[in-house]
């Protein structure tokens, strides 16, 4: 039936495999009934994890992969050598379309490889990047390109910036996002080599609300609905989030441990301040997804609990719904025919 | 006099100026008996600046500069066509040997151009990097480079490395300081282009305390005392650091805002929660110097007040006590050396 979303589930990948995994996916097909999900891995461990939960059984089936691809792996080799493992096995159920998207909290090496050269690009697509959420004051922004493609050439941007575009308006229901560079100045003749090259082609986008360059500064302001980036600095700007994020709520835990005073107001504040937080926290969207391939892959961050592995399984059901493959598959033809003209 | 630092200081850079300028360069001098400041700017509205404060007269020198460069001007044309402005005037002094040390708040791009043109690099140093502190769980990092050669060149960040140590060793006070080249992956192999040229070439350097690989969820924890990197990705780094770090301030404030339970906690935590962010401010060590010139040239924050101002004309005497230049000399000097054998 193609009302039904096939979700291909690494149960082995991640630092709470297959646990949360497992509960991720037991939770999914609680809430909704078009899912079907195929939980890849070793067949008596899962069927050990199952056991312990009460669910539509017709909706989680196990395909039994044997090897488990380590985050440590250098990934070529690892997705070559392991072909009985849950990433490979699951990424080629996409491939013969037996799944419509795939769904990793493992390596993410291993999903980029395997993405490319298992699942596969769409036609035209250059270079296939990922493509997380990040929180803002004013909600959520797609990094794009955040570790998939380093070195990339404009080309790539200028397609990073339409599939990011596509993705924003039909996954996130974001009307005519707006769509920044990141840049280390507002002006157009700032920038590094790539910016200065990539900044007048994306302006020439008939296609996206390109609105020139944004700052790092600004990015936590939602300066953009889609920043586009060489991989290797989304790649900072990911970590360096998560790091300073990390660092500052440790230290406002701290001041609030120095004194008597301090850690009554601590009590007084923690519920506000838990719920505050939440608003600066982009895993209630789902993983990242890995876009320009013929299947959906979506990676879920390495520490997913149950609720982000439902949540990227629910975003599948989205992807599919909004046909975003073919809407990039459009998108990138009509570049190819501007260039053509 | 040899153990006087003499300070050429744009009093007309920056959000602040002139008043916490002149301020800062009061505040120095009340403090040090061993600075002389050289003030550039508008005689007569500096002299009225100067009329509100008691201070040793002899300390601090009006040097008239009718010019100002605007923050948003175009470097070059204003280093070239304002010669008479505040920041082209007192680089001259330095470049002359008026001045030991010039100290500025306004246009980076300026302060970065007249640095090269007017002042000059020291001899065989290929780029003069801009090196921030910024702060970390375990004190400050320097930034290498953050915004002054995009693009640059493994040799280039082989020196910044260098620069960067005697730096931290000599005015920070730092024995044995370790280096880290900002990186996607801790793995040798992983990186662009640039940092996998680069890495082996650190990796060799005897001179330096190389750590290998730091990705940028660790930076803020301390992972490096200096922390390498092009200046794209060094000035991302500097810019996010002080977005997320400020966005998350806003929220955690709001959070303190939202029941009359959370407001009296915030008031109960407040003292104790600005000392610990005292922490993390790098701004009592003062600007960022732009390391590899013949004089040494500080930049500091835009939005300086006046402790920043005079903490930037203090780390300008250590600067020269600890003859950081004649150490970068001796330095490059081996690394030709080394090259030639």
């Amino acid at each position: 039936m193609s009302d039904i979303t096939k979700v291909a589930l690494d149960a082995m990948g991640g630092d709470n495999a297959p646990g949360e995994i497992v509960k991720g996916a037991v939770e999914a097909v609680q809430k909704r009934k078009d899912i079907r999900i195929l939980l890849t891995g070793r067949e008596e461990v899962l069927k050990k994890e199952l056991a312990s939960y009460t669910y539509p059984a017709d909706q989680i089936q196990i395909v039994n992969a044997t090897e488990v691809i380590e985050t440590a792996e250098p990934p070529v080799k690892a997705i070559r050598g392991k072909k009985d493992s849950s990433i490979v096995v699951a990424m080629k159920m996409v491939k013969r379309g037996e799944a419509d998207a795939f769904v990793s909290a493992g390596s993410t090496g291993a999903v980029l490889v395997g993405g490319q050269v298992l699942v596969g690009r769409i036609k035209g697509v250059e270079r296939p990047p990922l493509a997380p959420l990040i929180p803002t004051m004013k909600g959520v922004s797609l990094l794009i390109d955040c570790g998939a493609n380093v070195d990339a050439r404009p080309s790539h941007l200028v397609q990073f910036a339409k599939m990011g575009s596509i993705y924003m308006e039909s996954v996130l229901g974001k009307k005519n996002p707006t769509v920044g560079i990141v840049n280390i100045g507002a002006e157009e003749e700032k920038g590094n080599a790539l910016v200065k090259e990539t900044f007048p082609m994306l302006k020439a986008c008939s296609d996206i609300n390109f609105i020139g360059s944004v700052e790092a500064r600004d990015i936590p302001y939602g300066a953009a609905d889609v920043i586009v980036c060489e991989a290797f600095v989304g790649n900072v700007i990911l970590k360096l989030y998560e790091g300073v994020g990390g660092a500052l709520i440790k230290k406002v835990k701290s001041g609030m441990m120095t004194s008597l005073r301090s850690k009554i107001g601590g009590l007084l504040v923690k519920p506000a301040l838990k719920e505050t937080m939440k608003d600066f926290d982009a895993s209630q969207y789902g993983g990242a997804p890995l876009l320009g391939l013929t299947g959906l892959v979506v990676k879920t961050h390495g520490s997913s609990t149950s609720t982000e592995v439902c949540n990227s399984i629910i975003q599948c059901v989205t992807f599919k719904e909004q046909k975003i493959n073919e809407k990039i598959k459009a998108a990138i033809q009509k570049t190819q025919e501007e260039k053509n003209d």
